[in-house]
C-alpha cells in the first residue's frame, strides 16, 4: 500500500520547514520530496495547507483516568488521593478501564497524539485492546504497588502483559514494567522487579522524584535520593522512563546521564498538583532525552499534547527568567523526536526517510495560523489541539478530515459518561 | 428584541451552575429561569448541551499586534523590542492597524471573549471602528510615550479619542488615556495626563511593575517604587487599570489596596517574556481586582482567554507549592467578573437579572467536555476556546454556531496576511 501525502508543509528534523511530499509505502515513510516515476499512489491525501508534524508521543499518561476527569480538583495531594481518586479507581471494573481507554484514544487522536505511554491496572490487556482497535501505538505497563496487598498479583499480571501483548498489533505494542514509585514500592521489591525485567528483556516506567516530600523521605528512609536508590536497585540499569523528575540533584542528573535515563516531563500535571519545577533546561542541557506526558485526566484535565508543549516553553523561561529556555522547536521534540526515544521507539518521531509513518496534519486555516511568520512558532505559542485535521499511525489513516475513522465515537463518549456516572454515584 | 436562550446549562454568580432560560430584552439579562408569562421570544436560542458563562473581558492587550504573531520569538526582551517589533510597529499604516484588529476581533470572538481594553497607536480610531462593526465591547487608549518625538502628538491624539468615541457604538466603546509605563513618561508628563484624565472624567491603562529591571531603574531614577511613583504623580487617584505589576512590595499592594487600583494579570505573556510570575494569590487576598489579559499576540502568542484561565490557575499553584492557590472558579471570575471591573463596567462580566446581555455559550459535546463532574473544572482545566459556539454582546448575536454574523472573517484573515506581508518583507 502506497500513500501519497502531496503538498503538504513538512516540519524537517533540522527545525526548518518545506512544501513538499511525503510518500508512505505500508508503514513507513519511503520519501519526503520528489516522488520517483516508478512510485505509483494507492492513495493521495491533498495536504495543501497543511502542516506536517511528527505525531506526539505522550509520553506519560494513565489512560483510564479519563473518566476521573473534573471529578475533584484544588485540593492538597493526599487528600485528593485518599478521599478522592483511590476509592473511586478501587471500584474499577474491566469495562470502566476499556472506555477510559477508549475516551483518552479519540482524545488523543484528535490532538494529533500516535503513541501513549501509560501506566495503569488491572485489566491493562483492556488497554492494549484500545491499542489493537484505534491503531495507536502504546507503551503499557502494569502500575505495581510493591506494598499493596496486591503487590504480588500485579507484578504476575505485568509479566503475563510481557508475554501476551509485546510486540503485539503489528509491533504497535510495547510492554514495560510498571513499579509505580520507590515510596511504594520497597527496595528488595524493585530489586526483584529489575531482575525480571532485564531477564524478560523489558524496560522499566516508573514515577520518580515528583514531590519534595518524596526525595525527603527517601533520603530519611534510605539514606538516598529517589535516583541514587533507583541505581542501587538495579532499576536504572534496565531502561527506565521516568516520569516527573522534579526535585533533582546535581548528582542526580549525573546518574541519569550515566545511565541514560528518559525523563518524561508533565508540565501541566505538575502545576496543577503544586509538585515543583524540573530542572528541564539543566536536563536537556545535560543531554537527558526529555520528552513530555500529560499524566492522567484527573491531574491535568486533558491529553492535549499542543498544550504541554507550551506550558514546558512556557514555565521553563518564567522559572529561569531566560526567555531563551526551550525554544519553540525544542519543545516540538520533546513532544515528537525525543518522546519516541523515551518511550523506546528507535525509528519513530522524526519525517524522514525510513522512519514509521506515524503523521500528523495540522489545518492552518483560521486566526491562530494567521499570520504566517514562522510556523514553529506557531503551533507552540498560538494554534490549539483542534486545529489537528488528518493523524497517520504506522501508515494507517485513523483520523481524516477531522473523522475518527477505527473509533466510534459517539459510542464512546455515551459508554465513557455511563462508566463515569457508575462509578462515582 | 427579546431572545430567550432556552435549556441552557448557566453558570451562576457564585459558581453554582442550572439547567435554565435566560431572558434578554434589548441589551440586557432580564432574568435567569422560568420566563414570566407575559414575556414573548422573538427569537429562541436553543442552548441543550450548552454551558452559559459570562461573556470574557480581555483586560490587556493591543489588538492590531496580531499582524506580529509568530514574527520574532524566544529572544531577550530588549533584542525583540528594539531589533524586531519596534522597527516593524514604525511602519504601520491605518489600514494595518484596522486588519491587526479586525484580526484580533475574529479571535477574540471565536474564543468568547465580548470585551478587550486595548492599548495602542496611532490612529486608534481605526481600533475603534473595528469594536463599531463587530458588534464587540472595546475600552481603547492611545498608547502615549512622553519620551518619544510624538509624546505631545500621541497625547492630543487620546484627548480626541475620547471625545470622538467615549461613550460611542451605543455604548460599548469607553476611553481611556494610555501613558505607556513610568520608563516611558516622565513623571512630570504623567502629572499632566493624571490632570486631564480627571479633568474629562477619564480613566487610565498603563502597564506597571512588568520586570525587575523596571523596577530597580525607577528606584534608582525616583527613589520610589512605579506603584508609589504613580500615587505621586495622581495617576492612581485617577482610577487605574493596571497590566502586569509582577514586582511588587507590600507597600505597593497596599497603595494597590487603598486607591482600588486593577490589575490586568497577564500569565500567558509575562511566562513567554520571562518577566516574573505575579502575586496574584497576595492581590486576590488583599481584594485587589485582580483580571486577567492576553497582552499583544506577539509576546503571547494568542488572545485565548480559555488559556489565560488555566496558565492563571496553574502557574500559581506551582509558584506557591499550594494546589488550592486561584482555584477553577476564581479563574472565571478574573476572566470575566473581576475582568469587567477591571475595565470599568459596572453591569457586565456576571449572568443574572440587570446586566447586559454578553453572553458565550461552550458546546459541551467531545471528549474535553465528557465525563462532566464538574463544568467549571472543565472549563479552566480541560476545554479549549475552539468549543466556544455562539457568542452575544450587548444583547446582540455575534457568532452562532461557530459563524460570525459581523465579520467577514475569509477577507480578515486574507487581508491581515497581505498587511503582515508588507510590513515585514
Amino acid at each position: 500500500m502506497n500513500t501519497l501525502i502531496s503538498n503538504a508543509t513538512v516540519l524537517l528534523p533540522d527545525g526548518t520547514t518545506k512544501q513538499t511530499n511525503i510518500a508512505v509505502t505500508g508503514d513507513s515513510i519511503v520519501k519526503i520530496g520528489a516522488v520517483p516515476a516508478d512510485w505509483k499512489a494507492d492513495m493521495i491525501i491533498d495536504a495543501h495547507d497543511k502542516f506536517a508534524v511528527p505525531g506526539f508521543v505522550n509520553a506519560h499518561t494513565h489512560a483510564s483516568m479519563n473518566l476521573l476527569r473534573s471529578y475533584a480538583d484544588d485540593m492538597k495531594l493526599m487528600d485528593w488521593l485518599q478521599k478522592e481518586i483511590w476509592p473511586v479507581e478501587a471500584k474499577m471494573q474491566d469495562e470502566d478501564i476499556y472506555w477510559g481507554a477508549m475516551l483518552a484514544a479519540v482524545e488523543m487522536l484528535r490532538g494529533g497524539t500516535t503513541t501513549f505511554a501509560d501506566m495503569y491496572g488491572p485489566n491493562m490487556e483492556k488497554v492494549a485492546e484500545v491499542v489493537e482497535q484505534s491503531g495507536m501505538r502504546g507503551v503499557l505497563c502494569r502500575g505495581i504497588i510493591g506494598v499493596a496487598p496486591n503487590g504480588e498479583a500485579a507484578f504476575e499480571s505485568n509479566k503475563k502483559l510481557y508475554r501476551d501483548f509485546n510486540g503485539a498489533a503489528e509491533g504497535r505494542i510495547t510492554i514495560m514494567f510498571g513499579p509505580h514509585a520507590p515510596y511504594t514500592c520497597p527496595p528488595d521489591f524493585l530489586r526483584r522487579v529489575a531482575e525480571t525485567a532485564r531477564e524478560m528483556g523489558a524496560e522499566i516506567h516508573i514515577h520518580l522524584a515528583e514531590t519534595k516530600g518524596e526525595v525527603e523521605d527517601c533520603i530519611k528512609a534510605y539514606g538516598k535520593t529517589p535516583i541514587a536508590l533507583m541505581e542501587e536497585t538495579g532499576i536504572l540499569s534496565c531502561g527506565v522512563l521516568a516520569a516527573h523528575c522534579v526535585h533533582l540533584t546535581e548528582d542526580d542528573i549525573s546518574l541519569m546521564q550515566k545511565y541514560h535515563v528518559r525523563v518524561a516531563h508533565n508540565p501541566g500535571s505538575n502545576m496543577k498538583l503544586a509538585s515543583g519545577i524540573a530542572p528541564v533546561p539543566k536536563l536537556l542541557a545535560a543531554g537527558v532525552c526529555t520528552a513530555l506526558g500529560t499524566d492522567g485526566a484527573s491531574s491535568n484535565n486533558n491529553l492535549d499534547m499542543v498544550e504541554e508543549m507550551r506550558l514546558a516553553a512556557l514555565l521553563h523561561k518564567v522559572d529561569t527568567y531566560d526567555p531563551l529556555a526551550v525554544p519553540a522547536f525544542e519543545a516540538v521534540r520533546m513532544a515528537t523526536e525525543y518522546g519516541a526515544r523515551a518511550v523506546g521507539l528507535q525509528d519513530t518521531g522524526k519525517l524522514m526517510a525510513g522512519c514509521k509513518a506515524d503523521i500528523t496534519l495540522f489545518d492552518m486555516h483560521g486566526a491562530a495560523w494567521t499570520p504566517r511568520h514562522d510556523l514553529v512558532s506557531l503551533l507552540v505559542y498560538s494554534a490549539s489541539a483542534n486545529s489537528v485535521d488528518t493523524v497517520m499511525v504506522n501508515g494507517k489513516i485513523l483520523m481524516e478530515k477531522g473523522e475518527l475513522l477505527t473509533l466510534d465515537e459517539e459510542r464512546i463518549l455515551y459508554e465513557a459518561n455511563r462508566c463515569a456516572e457508575q462509578l462515582t454515584k
